[in-house]
């Protein structure tokens, strides 16, 4: 890409349009010109990007004149209203949020895996769930070796994947605990701090949470594995930043330690992190802000024919979000 | 049981020492005389049970004079040493430690699921594992109805399970990050505030823990049920008190969601707390120092013929440690 391009930034104010921001700088991403798009409420601040200011402009319909790419990270109903504009505009659209992931149309890719599937696209190419990416990063590599059949998985994720205000919840939830105040709930229904929440995203008819779905109509979309199946527990942990998935996954064929670790190694985007003798594996504190995911635990799962059972863990703002959003970006 | 017992708690200053007292005090346990055992440095200070201070002794070879029940709680290493001597004395005792879990001679008891094995003793009875015993509590039922065949388990496991210095060390984690000093770690690797570590007990060769392996090992005991399989990921969380775990289970016997949930409202020891829709679930911050576990998020299991997946809740100092000890010693 030698052509300087005009990126757009829709939800410039939030969690990852921040991160987005930041990837694009550190990644070198050909920008020629930057236009950041937030509601009227942000519209006139101003967000430093490559030591310069950038004023923050209302998202409006007309946005789009002369925009290349559009990163959208706003909500499903901003995506949902504005993508067919800036497409229409001529612009190609990231979208990080869930409202095009399941159409058929729209190509839902994590570039280390699917990354030809971006030539499909029609305008639009949605970013994946942050616990899918993240999952998928560790599962792909042993699923090109060993074909996977299902996987049993918990979730720990962290407070900085709902977004700004629930980061500064737990902060001040923790503060109001250690002065003796009474803890103030408004982000999530239950207080977080120094307790976990089985609750993520809302509740579907049979009992799974929409989020607990997505790693299997999303996986099966990413990884052209139709009849992948995954059944999932996620938790919302007092954790600041970057999400952990302990994972159970059953293989078609015989699974072996060293070829797992072999295929784990190779794969790209991702570090292995395993030497517990040393308390060495991947740990949310330490993955956080960091572009690659880290996989570990890896054992023989003992109560599974041709199991594996790993640990994985990323920054589910990069990888999860801004920095797989960027990736998808540079293949267009 | 009308006769007054001699009662006395090895480990009396303990997390779990300073639970078996109180709950002495709520079942009115038949206590006619009070020992309190624990390390020289302890001896001479004093604990409040029934409104008297109780002044505490040196453990030593002739501290089970005339005791009738010796409630153990002080580590392997204090159990192997000195629960033969209390049984010498003439004490039946109930141990909290792995020390015997796995010994054929000693029964390994929770008293919902198998009080009558508390009637082969030869003196010694274990107390399980905390994260087990809770996981039983809502397994149990449903395996009595199904017939289980293996589960796939993550834990969210409270600091007060390692013991009152990782309450301190939590405690003070957060008080240091808000003051901006730097943390410092002395009972686990690596910091516990605002991080999870996939790591509790120590590593074996298989890879997995000791304490992960204890569901399946200590499970297929208590269940009478030595095919059982458990594959379980244990993880250390932030949150001061109760355990809590994802359990994805399969059956023998076709499942149903009616059938599931009659068996568990009930099973003694045990509330279904299942109201997604009015973000009622389980949750640690809300079962702690509640002597019945909680189970909830009931549903059928989206990747297994016959499976379910719950989540299950319970102050592991209580159900997993002082009241289910106390509970055997009132079957003796």
């Amino acid at each position: 890409m030698s052509k300087k391009l005009h990126v757009a930034i829709v939800g410039a104010t939030g969690a990852v349009g921040v991160e987005m921001m930041k990837t694009l700088e550190k990644r070198n991403f050909p920008v020629g010109q930057l236009t950041l798009l937030a509601s009227a409420r942000s519209a006139g601040k101003t967000l430093p990007f490559r030591g310069e200011p950038i004023t923050i402009k209302e998202l409006r319909d007309d946005s789009f004149a002369g925009v290349d790419v559009a990163l959208f990270s706003a909500g499903g109903d901003i995506s949902r209203k504005y993508a067919a504009v800036a497409v229409k505009a001529g612009a190609v659209v990231v979208d990080n949020s869930s409202a095009f992931r399941m159409d058929p149309d729209v190509p839902l890719v994590v570039p280390e895996i699917n990354g030809d599937d971006v030539k499909k696209h029609r305008g639009i190419i949605a970013n994946p769930n942050c616990t899918t990416a993240i999952t998928l990063m560790a599962l792909y590599p042993l699923h090109q070796e060993f074909r996977v059949k299902r996987i049993f998985a918990s979730s720990y994720q962290a407070v900085s994947g709902t977004g700004a205000q629930a980061i500064a919840e737990l902060r001040d939830q923790v503060q109001a605990i250690a002065a003796g105040r009474p803890v103030e709930k408004k982000v999530y229904p239950h207080q977080i701090a120094f307790n976990v929440l089985p609750h993520v995203d809302s509740f579907l008819d049979g009992g799974y949470t929409k989020e607990e779905m997505k790693m299997q109509n999303e996986g099966r979309r990413i990884m052209h594995h139709p009849t992948f199946k995954a059944s999932v527990t996620c938790v919302r942990v007092p954790v600041y930043r970057a999400h952990s998935v302990a994972v159970h996954a059953e293989f078609e064929r015989p699974v072996s330690l060293t070829a797992a670790r072999e295929a784990l190694a190779q794969a790209p985007g991702l570090e292995v992190v395993d030497e517990p003798a040393k308390c060495e594996y991947p740990l949310p504190l330490y993955v956080a802000e960091h572009d690659n995911c880290q996989v570990g635990r890896l054992r023989l799962d003992c109560a599974l024919e041709n199991g594996l059972v790993f640990w994985v863990a990323g920054d589910q703002l990069l990888k999860g979000a801004a920095l797989n959003a960027v990736q998808i970006a540079e293949l267009i």
